[in-house]
C-alpha cells in the first residue's frame, strides 16, 4: 500500500494548515443564531448584482478577499485555486477564477464539494505541490432552488424534511506553514444509493453516505467517537442527523453526544426551513463561524468535519433514477 | 517554492505509469478515420438502454471494463475512482461510481476534464497517496446537444465553427510502476475570457486558454516545441487549431508543424460535423488510439497532451455572458 493512504483515509504528514478564511452570508442566515459570527451579510440575495448568480459570484469573491485579508496573503501568492458550487457547470466557480490569474482546478461533489476542495488542498499542500491554495464554494438558496427545484413563483410546498439550501460562500487559504488548525487526515466517500428517491428528503438519502465513510474513517485509523471532541456534518439536516445516528447505532457505533450538523444549526427555524440548511456553503460557514474559533480558543482539540453530497440531477429524477450521495471526511486539529 | 511544483506546472518525480486504458466510441466515431483502433463501438448510440444517458453510463462501464482488463488489475486493487462529464452534476460519473465500492472525487473542467482526471490521478500516485488509480470521463452527443443547445428534433443549422460532440467513454489505470509509458508533469490552466460569446464556436473561446497554458508550460519547464514530438489538443477542432497557431506565432512560438487535434482527426467529415469533434471524450479516445500505442512503439518518445474547456452554461449564455475557458497539459512519454 502506498505510504500516504490507509483503506480510504489519506494521512498528511506535513498537516498542511489552514491560514485564513472568509465566511459571507444572506439574509435568512444573517437572521440565524449564528448572524453575529459571519464576516458578511447581505441583506439582498442579489448582493446588488442584476441576477441571483452574479449575486452568488459576488458572495464568492467578498469571501476571497477576507480569507487573504485574515491570512496576511496576497493573492499573487497563491499557487492555485480549488472551487466548486451547486450550479450545472459549476458556473460560479469558474466564473469567479476568470477574475483572478491563478491556475484553477473545478471540483464537484454536490453539497460534500467544500470538503472535496479541503481534502484536493491538503492533498496539493501536504505532497509539496503548492505553497498556498485557495479553496472555495458556495451555494445559493434561489439560484439553486430553480435549477433543482421549481421556480420560487410557484410557490411550492415545504414538507418538513425539506432542506433550505444555504445562501453564502466560504473561501480558505491553506499552506504548509502557519496555521493555528491543521488537517491531518482526510477520507474519501464511495458513492451510496440505498433506493431514496424523494428530492425533498436529502437528509435520508445522504446519512447512509455519512455512516459509510465515518464507520471507514474509524476502522481505516483505528480510531472511534472517544478521539474527536466532535463529529460535525455538512447538511444532513434535523432528519438526516437522526438517520445517522440510528444507522451507526445499528452497527454499535454511537456518535449521538458528538453530533453537530451545520446546515442544522445555521437555520433551525424549523417551520420556516423545514429540516434545516443545505448545500456547500453549510460546512463552509459552519466550522469557519464556530467550530475552527473553537479550535482556535482551545475550547476543543480535534473534530472530524464530514461533507455530504446528494449526486441526482433534476434530469436523473425525471428518469426514476434513486438518489446516490457521498461523504467525504477530514480531521482538522489545532496544530 | 514546494518542492514539486514550478510555475503553474507540477512535478512528477516518481513517473505515474498508465497500466492500461479502454476506449469506447459511439456511431458516427465508428465511422471515422479511427474507427478500427476503438476497443468497442456502439451502433446505437443509446447502447440498448432505454435513454442516452444510461446509454452513455454504459460506455463508461465498458471502458472501465477494457481498461482493467488490458492493465490486468482487479477493480478490488483500485484505490481511488477519478471521473467527470459534461452532464450536469456530472452525472454519468456519479452514477457509474455507484456500481462501485470504491472511494470516487469528482472533477469538473468541461471538455478538459479527462486531462484534470490525469492531472489529479498522477498527484494521487506520485505523492503516494495511491496505488492504483482509476479515472474516466465521457461525453456524448445526443445527452450533451439537448443540454447544452436544443433538442435534436428541432433541427438546428450547422454553421461551419460549430463542433460535434464525440460519442464515447474511455477509462485509464494509473499506477507508480509497470506503464509503459509514463506521466511525468503537468500544468494547471488559468481561466482566460477574451470575449467570445458565440456558442457555436467554442475553438475560437478556448484557443486563447490552450495558447496561455502552452506558453506557460514552457517558460515553467524551460522547454519549448523542440522538446515534443507532437503537441496534441483535446478538441479545439480545425478553427481552434488554426486560431492557436496563430496565438502562438504571434508570440513568437511555431507549434505548427507538431500540433494535432484529436475531436479534428477523429470527426474529420467537415460537412457532416463542422469544424471537428469536441467533447471530454475526444482527447480520450484520441490519445488511447492514436498516441499512446505510437509511444509505445516506439515511433515517438514525448508528447504534451493539452485539454481545453469551455466553462459556460446555457443560463450563462442566456445571461448574456461571455465563454470562460481553460487549458490543462499533461506530459506523457516512453518509460
Amino acid at each position: 500500500m502506498a505510504a500516504n493512504i490507509n483503506g480510504q483515509s489519506l494521512i498528511f504528514n506535513n498537516r498542511p494548515g489552514i491560514l485564513g478564511y472568509g465566511i459571507i452570508a444572506g439574509p435568512a442566515e444573517g437572521k440565524g443564531l449564528l448572524g453575529n459570527k459571519f464576516d458578511l451579510i447581505y441583506e439582498d440575495a442579489r448582493c446588488g448584482e442584476k441576477t441571483w448568480e452574479l449575486g452568488e459570484m459576488k458572495m464568492v469573491k467578498k469571501a476571497i478577499d477576507y480569507s487573504l485579508s485574515r491570512a496576511n496573503v496576497d493573492r499573487n501568492d497563491i499557487n492555485i485555486l480549488l472551487g466548486g458550487d451547486l450550479l450545472n457547470q459549476i458556473i460560479v466557480s469558474n466564473f469567479t477564477a476568470r477574475s483572478f490569474s491563478i491556475p484553477f482546478l473545478g471540483l464537484y461533489g454536490a453539497c460534500s464539494t467544500f470538503i472535496e476542495v479541503l481534502l484536493v488542498g491538503s492533498l496539493l499542500v501536504d505532497g509539496k505541490y503548492a505553497d498556498k491554495i485557495l479553496g472555495y464554494s458556495s451555494s445559493h438558496y434561489q439560484t439553486a432552488e430553480r435549477q433543482f427545484r421549481t421556480p420560487l413563483e410557484y410557490g411550492d410546498q415545504y414538507p418538513p424534511t425539506k432542506q433550505w439550501t444555504i445562501t453564502g460562500a466560504g473561501a480558505y487559504v491553506m499552506a504548509e506553514n502557519g496555521g493555528e488548525v491543521v488537517i491531518t487526515h482526510a477520507t474519501i466517500g464511495k458513492v451510496i444509493d440505498l433506493g431514496v428517491n424523494d428530492s425533498n428528503d436529502m437528509g435520508s438519502a445522504m446519512a447512509p453516505a455519512a455512516a459509510d465513510t465515518i464507520l471507514q474513517h474509524f476502522s481505516d485509523l483505528q480510531r472511534g467517537p472517544q478521539d474527536y471532541d466532535l463529529i460535525i456534518t455538512g447538511d444532513l439536516g434535523r432528519v438526516g442527523r437522526d438517520v445517522l445516528n440510528t444507522l451507526l447505532q445499528e452497527k454499535n457505533c454511537d456518535i449521538s453526544e458528538k453530533l453537530k450538523d451545520c446546515g442544522a444549526i445555521i437555520l433551525n427555524d424549523e417551520k420556516k426551513y423545514g429540516s434545516g440548511g443545505s448545500g456547500c456553503a453549510a460546512s463552509a460557514l459552519g466550522i469557519g463561524s464556530v467550530f475552527i474559533p473553537e479550535l482556535i480558543a482551545g475550547n476543543i482539540n480535534r473534530i472530524l468535519v464530514v461533507g455530504t453530497g446528494a449526486l441526482m440531477s433534476p434530469l436523473t429524477l425525471n428518469q426514476n433514477e434513486t438518489i446516490p450521495a457521498i461523504a467525504h471526511a477530514v480531521v482538522i486539529e489545532r496544530s
